[in-house]
Protein backbone atom coordinates (compact mmCIF):
# COMPACT_ATOMS: atom_id res chain seq x y z
CA UNK A 1 0.00 0.00 0.00
CA UNK A 2 1.35 3.58 -0.88
CA UNK A 3 1.30 6.12 1.64
CA UNK A 4 2.22 9.69 1.06
CA UNK A 5 3.60 11.81 3.90
CA UNK A 6 2.10 15.65 3.70
CA UNK A 7 3.50 18.62 6.62
CA UNK A 8 1.15 21.55 7.27
CA UNK A 9 2.12 23.84 10.00
CA UNK A 10 -1.01 24.67 12.11
CA UNK A 11 -2.18 28.31 11.47
CA UNK A 12 -3.19 30.90 13.68
CA UNK A 13 -6.48 31.56 11.34
CA UNK A 14 -6.70 27.40 12.18
CA UNK A 15 -7.21 27.74 16.13
CA UNK A 16 -10.14 28.71 18.14
CA UNK A 17 -10.57 30.65 21.32
CA UNK A 18 -10.14 27.37 23.17
CA UNK A 19 -6.82 27.50 22.19
CA UNK A 20 -6.43 24.03 19.67
CA UNK A 21 -6.87 23.51 16.06
CA UNK A 22 -10.86 23.83 15.27
CA UNK A 23 -11.87 20.79 14.33
CA UNK A 24 -12.95 21.50 11.13
CA UNK A 25 -9.77 22.48 9.90
CA UNK A 26 -8.64 18.70 9.88
CA UNK A 27 -10.76 18.06 7.00
CA UNK A 28 -8.98 21.16 5.38
CA UNK A 29 -5.86 19.55 6.00
CA UNK A 30 -6.80 16.42 4.43
CA UNK A 31 -7.93 17.90 1.57
CA UNK A 32 -4.02 19.18 1.58
CA UNK A 33 -2.97 15.33 1.68
CA UNK A 34 -5.20 14.07 -0.57
CA UNK A 35 -3.89 16.32 -2.88
CA UNK A 36 -0.37 15.71 -2.53
CA UNK A 37 -1.13 12.33 -2.37
CA UNK A 38 -2.84 12.44 -5.58
CA UNK A 39 0.25 14.03 -7.12
CA UNK A 40 2.37 11.54 -5.55
CA UNK A 41 0.66 8.81 -7.68
CA UNK A 42 1.09 11.10 -11.04
CA UNK A 43 -2.84 12.59 -11.19
CA UNK A 44 -3.26 16.10 -10.32
CA UNK A 45 -7.07 17.06 -9.17
CA UNK A 46 -6.42 20.22 -11.39
CA UNK A 47 -5.83 18.21 -14.31
CA UNK A 48 -8.71 15.91 -13.98
CA UNK A 49 -11.27 18.83 -13.65
CA UNK A 50 -9.79 21.08 -16.45
CA UNK A 51 -9.40 18.13 -18.95
CA UNK A 52 -11.89 15.65 -18.10
CA UNK A 53 -14.53 17.56 -16.23
CA UNK A 54 -13.87 14.69 -13.90
CA UNK A 55 -14.30 15.76 -9.67
CA UNK A 56 -14.12 14.19 -6.67
CA UNK A 57 -17.40 14.52 -4.67
CA UNK A 58 -16.69 13.80 -1.36
CA UNK A 59 -19.89 11.84 -0.03
CA UNK A 60 -18.62 11.00 3.71
CA UNK A 61 -15.78 12.27 5.68
CA UNK A 62 -15.24 10.99 9.29
CA UNK A 63 -12.18 12.36 11.89
CA UNK A 64 -11.37 11.29 15.26
CA UNK A 65 -9.71 13.87 17.65
CA UNK A 66 -7.18 11.83 20.17
CA UNK A 67 -4.96 15.35 21.13
CA UNK A 68 -5.21 18.67 20.56
CA UNK A 69 -3.19 20.20 17.71
CA UNK A 70 -2.14 23.74 18.76
CA UNK A 71 -0.58 26.70 16.92
CA UNK A 72 2.05 26.54 14.70
CA UNK A 73 2.88 22.92 15.53
CA UNK A 74 3.89 20.94 12.53
CA UNK A 75 1.91 18.08 11.26
CA UNK A 76 2.85 15.26 9.52
CA UNK A 77 -0.15 13.27 7.89
CA UNK A 78 0.20 9.76 6.48
CA UNK A 79 -2.51 9.49 3.58
CA UNK A 80 -3.11 6.24 2.15
CA UNK A 81 -5.69 4.79 -0.21
CA UNK A 82 -8.07 2.59 2.16
CA UNK A 83 -10.59 1.18 -1.42
CA UNK A 84 -10.88 2.54 -5.35
CA UNK A 85 -13.09 1.27 -7.78
CA UNK A 86 -14.29 3.42 -11.00
CA UNK A 87 -17.21 5.17 -9.08
CA UNK A 88 -15.27 5.79 -5.76
CA UNK A 89 -12.26 5.83 -3.59
CA UNK A 90 -11.79 6.17 -0.07
CA UNK A 91 -8.67 7.75 1.50
CA UNK A 92 -7.47 7.21 5.08
CA UNK A 93 -5.41 9.91 7.41
CA UNK A 94 -3.14 9.44 9.86
CA UNK A 95 -2.01 12.70 11.74
CA UNK A 96 0.67 12.87 13.81
CA UNK A 97 2.59 15.58 15.55
CA UNK A 98 5.98 15.66 13.85
CA UNK A 99 7.57 16.99 16.87
CA UNK A 100 7.27 13.54 19.45
CA UNK A 101 5.20 11.80 16.61
CA UNK A 102 1.92 12.00 19.40
CA UNK A 103 -1.24 10.56 16.87
CA UNK A 104 -3.73 13.55 16.55
CA UNK A 105 -6.56 12.45 14.53
CA UNK A 106 -6.88 9.68 12.08
CA UNK A 107 -9.66 10.25 9.07
CA UNK A 108 -11.30 8.93 6.16
CA UNK A 109 -13.18 10.32 3.19
CA UNK A 110 -14.98 8.84 0.63
CA UNK A 111 -15.61 10.34 -3.00
CA UNK A 112 -17.71 9.52 -6.01
CA UNK A 113 -16.24 10.09 -9.31
CA UNK A 114 -18.54 13.16 -10.89
CA UNK A 115 -19.05 15.44 -13.72
CA UNK A 116 -19.65 19.36 -13.70
CA UNK A 117 -22.93 18.30 -12.72
CA UNK A 118 -22.44 16.79 -9.93
CA UNK A 119 -24.06 13.52 -11.38
CA UNK A 120 -21.68 9.88 -10.85
CA UNK A 121 -19.88 9.00 -13.47
CA UNK A 122 -17.33 6.38 -14.44
CA UNK A 123 -13.41 7.37 -13.58
CA UNK A 124 -11.47 7.58 -16.95
CA UNK A 125 -9.62 4.59 -17.40
CA UNK A 126 -6.43 6.40 -18.11
CA UNK A 127 -6.27 7.34 -14.02
CA UNK A 128 -7.10 3.57 -13.22
CA UNK A 129 -3.26 2.79 -12.54
CA UNK A 130 -3.01 5.75 -10.20
CA UNK A 131 -6.28 4.36 -8.24
CA UNK A 132 -4.75 1.16 -8.44
CA UNK A 133 -8.03 -0.33 -9.90
CA UNK A 134 -7.56 -3.03 -11.96
CA UNK A 135 -9.08 -3.75 -15.14
CA UNK A 136 -10.21 -6.77 -14.06
CA UNK A 137 -11.92 -5.17 -10.81
CA UNK A 138 -13.17 -2.33 -13.13
CA UNK A 139 -15.23 -4.37 -15.02
CA UNK A 140 -16.99 -5.80 -11.67
CA UNK A 141 -18.14 -2.53 -11.21
CA UNK A 142 -19.83 -1.30 -14.08
CA UNK B 1 -36.52 13.78 22.33
CA UNK B 2 -35.49 17.99 21.72
CA UNK B 3 -35.00 18.57 18.24
CA UNK B 4 -33.99 22.11 17.19
CA UNK B 5 -34.08 24.00 14.36
CA UNK B 6 -31.36 26.80 13.05
CA UNK B 7 -31.06 28.26 9.99
CA UNK B 8 -28.11 29.22 8.12
CA UNK B 9 -27.38 30.33 4.55
CA UNK B 10 -24.71 29.18 2.73
CA UNK B 11 -21.94 31.93 1.95
CA UNK B 12 -19.78 32.74 -0.85
CA UNK B 13 -16.33 32.33 1.58
CA UNK B 14 -17.95 28.61 1.99
CA UNK B 15 -17.81 27.89 -1.50
CA UNK B 16 -15.35 25.98 -3.32
CA UNK B 17 -14.24 25.89 -6.89
CA UNK B 18 -16.41 23.18 -7.51
CA UNK B 19 -19.50 25.54 -7.28
CA UNK B 20 -20.57 24.00 -4.27
CA UNK B 21 -20.59 24.53 -0.26
CA UNK B 22 -16.55 22.51 0.71
CA UNK B 23 -17.10 19.83 2.50
CA UNK B 24 -15.37 20.74 5.65
CA UNK B 25 -17.64 23.98 5.95
CA UNK B 26 -20.81 21.77 7.28
CA UNK B 27 -18.72 21.26 10.26
CA UNK B 28 -19.00 24.72 11.05
CA UNK B 29 -22.57 24.39 10.44
CA UNK B 30 -22.66 21.83 12.66
CA UNK B 31 -21.53 23.92 15.39
CA UNK B 32 -23.77 27.14 15.19
CA UNK B 33 -26.41 24.20 15.05
CA UNK B 34 -25.07 23.04 18.28
CA UNK B 35 -24.64 26.29 20.49
CA UNK B 36 -28.07 26.96 19.30
CA UNK B 37 -29.30 24.03 20.25
CA UNK B 38 -27.32 24.68 23.47
CA UNK B 39 -29.11 27.87 24.14
CA UNK B 40 -32.50 26.23 23.67
CA UNK B 41 -32.39 23.79 26.22
CA UNK B 42 -30.69 26.81 28.37
CA UNK B 43 -27.30 26.74 28.96
CA UNK B 44 -24.66 28.51 27.28
CA UNK B 45 -21.08 27.25 26.02
CA UNK B 46 -19.49 30.75 26.89
CA UNK B 47 -21.18 30.65 30.27
CA UNK B 48 -19.56 27.00 30.71
CA UNK B 49 -16.31 28.34 29.79
CA UNK B 50 -15.88 31.36 31.40
CA UNK B 51 -17.83 30.11 34.74
CA UNK B 52 -16.89 26.53 35.48
CA UNK B 53 -13.58 26.30 32.86
CA UNK B 54 -15.59 23.46 31.21
CA UNK B 55 -15.54 23.30 27.39
CA UNK B 56 -17.15 20.80 24.88
CA UNK B 57 -13.81 18.83 22.73
CA UNK B 58 -14.80 16.99 19.65
CA UNK B 59 -13.69 13.97 20.07
CA UNK B 60 -15.14 12.00 16.89
CA UNK B 61 -17.12 13.94 13.88
CA UNK B 62 -18.60 12.64 11.02
CA UNK B 63 -20.78 13.63 7.87
CA UNK B 64 -22.64 12.02 5.33
CA UNK B 65 -23.27 14.33 2.10
CA UNK B 66 -26.50 13.68 -0.07
CA UNK B 67 -27.08 16.54 -1.75
CA UNK B 68 -24.45 19.90 -2.83
CA UNK B 69 -25.74 23.15 -0.86
CA UNK B 70 -24.72 25.85 -3.11
CA UNK B 71 -24.14 29.73 -2.93
CA UNK B 72 -27.02 31.78 -1.52
CA UNK B 73 -29.58 28.43 0.04
CA UNK B 74 -30.97 29.04 3.19
CA UNK B 75 -30.39 25.74 5.36
CA UNK B 76 -32.26 24.12 8.09
CA UNK B 77 -30.54 22.01 10.65
CA UNK B 78 -32.34 19.98 13.01
CA UNK B 79 -29.85 19.08 16.05
CA UNK B 80 -31.13 16.58 18.57
CA UNK B 81 -28.77 15.09 21.31
CA UNK B 82 -28.53 11.68 20.36
CA UNK B 83 -26.74 10.42 24.01
CA UNK B 84 -25.22 12.34 26.66
CA UNK B 85 -23.82 10.83 30.18
CA UNK B 86 -21.72 13.07 32.67
CA UNK B 87 -18.45 12.67 30.77
CA UNK B 88 -19.57 12.65 27.01
CA UNK B 89 -22.41 14.04 24.29
CA UNK B 90 -23.47 13.07 21.35
CA UNK B 91 -25.34 15.47 18.64
CA UNK B 92 -26.88 14.65 15.25
CA UNK B 93 -28.04 16.98 12.50
CA UNK B 94 -30.12 16.87 9.54
CA UNK B 95 -29.44 19.11 7.22
CA UNK B 96 -32.15 20.35 4.44
CA UNK B 97 -32.60 22.47 2.07
CA UNK B 98 -34.99 25.31 3.48
CA UNK B 99 -36.61 25.54 -0.12
CA UNK B 100 -38.15 22.22 -1.54
CA UNK B 101 -36.79 20.00 2.27
CA UNK B 102 -33.75 18.16 0.06
CA UNK B 103 -31.71 16.46 2.62
CA UNK B 104 -28.68 17.63 2.01
CA UNK B 105 -26.38 16.38 4.71
CA UNK B 106 -26.56 14.40 7.61
CA UNK B 107 -23.97 13.70 10.99
CA UNK B 108 -22.82 13.50 14.10
CA UNK B 109 -20.50 14.86 16.54
CA UNK B 110 -19.33 13.54 20.14
CA UNK B 111 -17.43 15.34 22.59
CA UNK B 112 -15.96 15.40 26.38
CA UNK B 113 -16.50 17.45 29.15
CA UNK B 114 -13.14 18.82 29.61
CA UNK B 115 -11.07 21.55 31.30
CA UNK B 116 -9.04 24.13 29.92
CA UNK B 117 -6.15 21.87 30.22
CA UNK B 118 -8.08 19.64 27.66
CA UNK B 119 -8.27 16.60 30.34
CA UNK B 120 -11.55 15.03 30.91
CA UNK B 121 -13.81 16.17 33.85
CA UNK B 122 -17.53 15.76 34.80
CA UNK B 123 -19.98 17.81 33.20
CA UNK B 124 -20.73 20.19 36.68
CA UNK B 125 -24.32 18.43 37.67
CA UNK B 126 -26.26 21.89 37.17
CA UNK B 127 -25.84 21.23 33.94
CA UNK B 128 -27.35 17.59 33.71
CA UNK B 129 -30.86 18.94 33.31
CA UNK B 130 -29.94 20.74 30.06
CA UNK B 131 -28.31 17.61 28.55
CA UNK B 132 -31.23 14.82 29.76
CA UNK B 133 -28.77 13.24 32.42
CA UNK B 134 -30.73 11.69 35.50
CA UNK B 135 -28.76 11.60 37.98
CA UNK B 136 -29.42 8.04 38.66
CA UNK B 137 -28.31 7.67 35.15
CA UNK B 138 -25.26 10.39 36.43
CA UNK B 139 -24.21 7.82 38.58
CA UNK B 140 -23.97 4.97 37.01
CA UNK B 141 -20.69 6.61 34.80
CA UNK B 142 -18.67 7.63 37.58
CA UNK C 1 -28.19 56.76 0.47
CA UNK C 2 -29.38 53.41 0.93
CA UNK C 3 -27.58 51.86 4.21
CA UNK C 4 -28.54 48.05 4.41
CA UNK C 5 -28.18 46.90 8.49
CA UNK C 6 -26.95 42.81 8.59
CA UNK C 7 -26.85 40.64 11.29
CA UNK C 8 -24.36 37.82 11.86
CA UNK C 9 -23.17 36.31 15.04
CA UNK C 10 -19.80 35.34 15.68
CA UNK C 11 -18.60 31.83 15.56
CA UNK C 12 -16.64 29.56 17.38
CA UNK C 13 -14.79 28.80 14.36
CA UNK C 14 -14.27 32.26 13.79
CA UNK C 15 -12.10 32.88 17.01
CA UNK C 16 -8.83 32.28 17.45
CA UNK C 17 -6.27 31.38 20.29
CA UNK C 18 -6.49 35.00 21.37
CA UNK C 19 -10.05 34.86 22.16
CA UNK C 20 -11.28 36.94 19.42
CA UNK C 21 -12.52 36.91 16.04
CA UNK C 22 -9.98 36.19 13.79
CA UNK C 23 -9.33 39.78 11.69
CA UNK C 24 -9.70 37.61 7.92
CA UNK C 25 -13.32 36.98 9.14
CA UNK C 26 -14.46 40.57 9.12
CA UNK C 27 -13.87 40.37 5.25
CA UNK C 28 -16.29 37.22 5.34
CA UNK C 29 -19.15 39.20 6.86
CA UNK C 30 -18.51 41.62 4.91
CA UNK C 31 -19.30 39.65 2.36
CA UNK C 32 -22.44 38.59 3.84
CA UNK C 33 -23.40 41.95 4.50
CA UNK C 34 -22.37 42.85 0.75
CA UNK C 35 -25.02 40.18 -0.36
CA UNK C 36 -28.05 41.23 1.60
CA UNK C 37 -27.09 44.88 0.82
CA UNK C 38 -27.92 43.82 -2.97
CA UNK C 39 -30.96 41.67 -2.73
CA UNK C 40 -31.93 45.20 -0.69
CA UNK C 41 -31.75 46.74 -3.67
CA UNK C 42 -33.22 44.23 -5.67
CA UNK C 43 -30.97 42.38 -7.37
CA UNK C 44 -28.62 38.92 -7.06
CA UNK C 45 -25.16 38.14 -7.28
CA UNK C 46 -26.44 34.39 -8.08
CA UNK C 47 -28.95 35.67 -11.02
CA UNK C 48 -25.99 38.30 -12.31
CA UNK C 49 -23.22 35.13 -11.99
CA UNK C 50 -25.89 32.72 -13.57
CA UNK C 51 -27.56 34.89 -16.31
CA UNK C 52 -25.28 37.32 -17.40
CA UNK C 53 -21.91 36.04 -16.70
CA UNK C 54 -20.88 38.63 -14.86
CA UNK C 55 -19.21 38.42 -11.36
CA UNK C 56 -17.62 41.15 -8.76
CA UNK C 57 -14.23 40.69 -8.48
CA UNK C 58 -12.63 42.57 -5.66
CA UNK C 59 -9.49 44.65 -5.97
CA UNK C 60 -9.35 46.37 -2.60
CA UNK C 61 -10.29 45.77 0.62
CA UNK C 62 -9.22 47.13 4.11
CA UNK C 63 -10.65 46.96 7.23
CA UNK C 64 -9.69 49.04 10.22
CA UNK C 65 -10.39 47.14 13.80
CA UNK C 66 -11.64 48.99 16.46
CA UNK C 67 -12.69 46.38 18.94
CA UNK C 68 -12.41 42.91 19.73
CA UNK C 69 -15.58 40.89 18.92
CA UNK C 70 -16.13 37.38 20.48
CA UNK C 71 -18.04 34.14 20.23
CA UNK C 72 -21.63 34.31 20.43
CA UNK C 73 -22.19 38.32 19.89
CA UNK C 74 -23.94 39.65 17.58
CA UNK C 75 -22.60 42.29 15.26
CA UNK C 76 -25.05 44.73 13.40
CA UNK C 77 -23.23 45.44 9.95
CA UNK C 78 -24.31 48.86 7.95
CA UNK C 79 -23.55 48.77 4.46
CA UNK C 80 -23.75 51.20 2.26
CA UNK C 81 -22.49 51.98 -1.92
CA UNK C 82 -19.64 54.54 -1.08
CA UNK C 83 -18.92 54.86 -5.17
CA UNK C 84 -20.02 53.02 -8.68
CA UNK C 85 -20.15 53.32 -11.95
CA UNK C 86 -20.06 50.64 -14.91
CA UNK C 87 -16.86 49.45 -13.87
CA UNK C 88 -16.65 49.32 -10.91
CA UNK C 89 -18.74 49.47 -6.93
CA UNK C 90 -17.31 50.66 -3.72
CA UNK C 91 -18.49 49.25 -0.48
CA UNK C 92 -18.29 50.69 2.74
CA UNK C 93 -19.28 48.82 5.75
CA UNK C 94 -19.59 49.60 9.84
CA UNK C 95 -19.86 46.71 11.99
CA UNK C 96 -20.84 47.44 15.27
CA UNK C 97 -22.07 45.15 18.88
CA UNK C 98 -25.60 44.73 19.07
CA UNK C 99 -25.46 44.76 22.50
CA UNK C 100 -24.34 48.36 23.30
CA UNK C 101 -23.28 49.43 20.11
CA UNK C 102 -20.08 49.31 20.39
CA UNK C 103 -18.13 50.33 16.50
CA UNK C 104 -16.01 47.45 16.17
CA UNK C 105 -14.51 47.74 12.79
CA UNK C 106 -15.31 49.61 9.48
CA UNK C 107 -14.15 48.85 6.19
CA UNK C 108 -14.33 48.78 2.16
CA UNK C 109 -13.84 46.66 -0.55
CA UNK C 110 -13.68 48.08 -4.05
CA UNK C 111 -14.78 45.55 -6.74
CA UNK C 112 -14.65 45.47 -10.57
CA UNK C 113 -17.41 43.81 -12.92
CA UNK C 114 -15.97 41.29 -14.91
CA UNK C 115 -16.35 37.97 -16.82
CA UNK C 116 -16.19 34.44 -16.27
CA UNK C 117 -12.71 34.61 -17.49
CA UNK C 118 -11.87 37.43 -15.03
CA UNK C 119 -11.53 40.14 -17.40
CA UNK C 120 -13.23 43.30 -16.66
CA UNK C 121 -16.36 44.15 -18.26
CA UNK C 122 -19.68 46.89 -18.66
CA UNK C 123 -22.37 46.36 -15.66
CA UNK C 124 -25.29 45.45 -17.97
CA UNK C 125 -27.65 48.86 -18.10
CA UNK C 126 -30.28 46.70 -16.61
CA UNK C 127 -28.57 46.75 -13.07
CA UNK C 128 -27.36 50.27 -13.76
CA UNK C 129 -30.57 51.36 -11.16
CA UNK C 130 -29.95 48.41 -8.47
CA UNK C 131 -26.39 50.27 -8.01
CA UNK C 132 -27.75 53.90 -8.34
CA UNK C 133 -25.91 54.52 -11.58
CA UNK C 134 -27.31 57.32 -14.01
CA UNK C 135 -27.06 56.74 -17.51
CA UNK C 136 -25.47 60.12 -17.57
CA UNK C 137 -22.65 58.94 -15.29
CA UNK C 138 -22.60 55.87 -17.30
CA UNK C 139 -21.73 57.70 -20.43
CA UNK C 140 -19.02 59.46 -18.54
CA UNK C 141 -16.96 55.96 -18.06
CA UNK C 142 -17.77 54.26 -21.29
CA UNK D 1 15.42 46.06 5.32
CA UNK D 2 15.20 42.42 6.20
CA UNK D 3 12.76 40.56 3.79
CA UNK D 4 11.57 37.10 4.13
CA UNK D 5 9.92 35.11 1.68
CA UNK D 6 7.31 32.28 2.81
CA UNK D 7 5.48 30.11 0.43
CA UNK D 8 2.40 28.95 0.72
CA UNK D 9 0.12 26.68 -2.02
CA UNK D 10 -3.58 27.30 -2.85
CA UNK D 11 -5.92 25.04 -1.17
CA UNK D 12 -9.20 23.57 -2.50
CA UNK D 13 -10.90 24.81 0.73
CA UNK D 14 -9.38 28.41 -0.04
CA UNK D 15 -11.24 28.53 -3.63
CA UNK D 16 -14.99 30.09 -4.32
CA UNK D 17 -17.31 29.67 -6.97
CA UNK D 18 -15.51 32.29 -9.20
CA UNK D 19 -12.84 29.07 -9.31
CA UNK D 20 -10.31 31.92 -7.72
CA UNK D 21 -8.77 32.12 -4.44
CA UNK D 22 -11.64 33.67 -2.09
CA UNK D 23 -10.36 37.43 -1.13
CA UNK D 24 -10.26 36.60 2.60
CA UNK D 25 -7.66 34.08 2.37
CA UNK D 26 -5.12 36.41 1.33
CA UNK D 27 -5.16 37.70 5.03
CA UNK D 28 -4.40 34.06 6.16
CA UNK D 29 -1.93 33.70 3.72
CA UNK D 30 -0.74 37.48 5.52
CA UNK D 31 -0.56 35.68 8.61
CA UNK D 32 1.12 32.28 7.74
CA UNK D 33 4.38 34.67 6.24
CA UNK D 34 4.12 37.08 9.16
CA UNK D 35 4.75 34.39 11.72
CA UNK D 36 7.45 32.87 9.65
CA UNK D 37 8.74 36.53 9.33
CA UNK D 38 8.88 36.98 12.94
CA UNK D 39 10.74 33.63 13.61
CA UNK D 40 13.16 34.52 10.59
CA UNK D 41 14.48 37.63 12.68
CA UNK D 42 14.66 35.46 15.99
CA UNK D 43 11.47 35.36 17.85
CA UNK D 44 8.65 33.68 18.35
CA UNK D 45 4.71 34.73 18.43
CA UNK D 46 4.18 31.98 20.87
CA UNK D 47 6.66 32.47 22.99
CA UNK D 48 5.60 36.28 22.87
CA UNK D 49 2.31 34.90 23.70
CA UNK D 50 3.16 32.09 26.74
CA UNK D 51 5.88 34.13 28.13
CA UNK D 52 5.03 37.46 28.10
CA UNK D 53 1.52 38.10 27.62
CA UNK D 54 1.83 39.72 24.90
CA UNK D 55 -0.06 39.40 21.94
CA UNK D 56 -0.28 41.27 18.29
CA UNK D 57 -3.29 42.30 17.43
CA UNK D 58 -4.40 43.71 14.47
CA UNK D 59 -5.42 47.64 13.86
CA UNK D 60 -5.45 47.72 10.13
CA UNK D 61 -5.40 45.76 7.62
CA UNK D 62 -5.69 46.27 3.43
CA UNK D 63 -5.16 44.30 0.56
CA UNK D 64 -5.05 45.06 -3.29
CA UNK D 65 -5.94 42.21 -5.61
CA UNK D 66 -4.11 42.25 -8.89
CA UNK D 67 -3.95 38.97 -10.49
CA UNK D 68 -6.46 36.07 -8.87
CA UNK D 69 -4.47 33.20 -7.70
CA UNK D 70 -6.02 30.01 -8.29
CA UNK D 71 -6.07 26.21 -6.51
CA UNK D 72 -2.79 24.81 -6.48
CA UNK D 73 -0.66 27.36 -7.60
CA UNK D 74 2.16 28.15 -5.37
CA UNK D 75 2.35 31.85 -4.47
CA UNK D 76 5.80 33.83 -3.31
CA UNK D 77 4.95 36.09 -0.38
CA UNK D 78 7.85 38.35 0.26
CA UNK D 79 7.22 39.98 3.81
CA UNK D 80 8.98 43.13 5.43
CA UNK D 81 8.51 45.29 8.28
CA UNK D 82 7.65 48.73 7.26
CA UNK D 83 7.68 50.14 10.13
CA UNK D 84 7.93 49.40 14.13
CA UNK D 85 7.90 50.87 17.18
CA UNK D 86 7.36 50.13 21.48
CA UNK D 87 3.50 50.30 20.46
CA UNK D 88 2.72 49.02 17.24
CA UNK D 89 4.20 47.22 14.18
CA UNK D 90 3.17 47.67 10.35
CA UNK D 91 4.51 44.85 8.11
CA UNK D 92 4.50 44.83 4.33
CA UNK D 93 3.88 41.95 1.69
CA UNK D 94 4.14 41.18 -1.87
CA UNK D 95 2.49 38.05 -3.50
CA UNK D 96 3.38 36.65 -6.57
CA UNK D 97 2.91 33.69 -8.38
CA UNK D 98 6.31 31.00 -7.63
CA UNK D 99 5.41 30.53 -11.67
CA UNK D 100 6.34 33.22 -13.61
CA UNK D 101 6.24 35.73 -10.97
CA UNK D 102 3.05 37.59 -11.69
CA UNK D 103 2.65 40.04 -8.76
CA UNK D 104 -1.16 38.73 -7.11
CA UNK D 105 -1.63 41.10 -4.27
CA UNK D 106 0.01 43.00 -1.61
CA UNK D 107 -1.23 44.30 1.29
CA UNK D 108 -0.13 45.34 4.79
CA UNK D 109 -1.51 44.90 8.00
CA UNK D 110 -0.39 47.17 11.15
CA UNK D 111 -0.36 46.07 14.55
CA UNK D 112 -0.58 46.91 18.12
CA UNK D 113 0.94 45.25 21.21
CA UNK D 114 -1.24 44.16 23.72
CA UNK D 115 -1.61 42.04 26.96
CA UNK D 116 -4.26 39.27 27.42
CA UNK D 117 -7.06 42.18 28.30
CA UNK D 118 -6.32 42.88 24.97
CA UNK D 119 -5.14 46.47 26.31
CA UNK D 120 -2.44 48.10 24.39
CA UNK D 121 1.28 47.27 26.26
CA UNK D 122 4.90 48.20 25.26
CA UNK D 123 6.57 45.36 23.53
CA UNK D 124 9.55 44.43 26.09
CA UNK D 125 12.87 45.68 25.14
CA UNK D 126 14.48 42.33 24.90
CA UNK D 127 12.58 42.22 21.61
CA UNK D 128 13.27 45.58 20.46
CA UNK D 129 16.52 44.36 17.84
CA UNK D 130 14.10 41.92 16.68
CA UNK D 131 11.97 44.14 14.98
CA UNK D 132 14.48 47.01 14.40
CA UNK D 133 13.62 49.34 16.92
CA UNK D 134 16.45 51.48 18.47
CA UNK D 135 16.45 52.54 22.63
CA UNK D 136 16.49 56.23 20.61
CA UNK D 137 13.60 55.47 18.92
CA UNK D 138 11.83 53.29 21.82
CA UNK D 139 12.01 56.28 24.01
CA UNK D 140 10.68 58.80 21.23
CA UNK D 141 6.93 56.45 21.65
CA UNK D 142 6.69 56.36 25.61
Amino acid sequence: MHIHESRVRARYAETDQMGVVYYANYFVWMEVARVEYCKSVGFSYQTMELEDGVLLAVVDANCRYLFPARFDQEIVIATSLAAAHPRMATFHYEMCLADGGALVACGETKHVFCGRDMKPVRLPSKYFAAFGISNQAATNHD
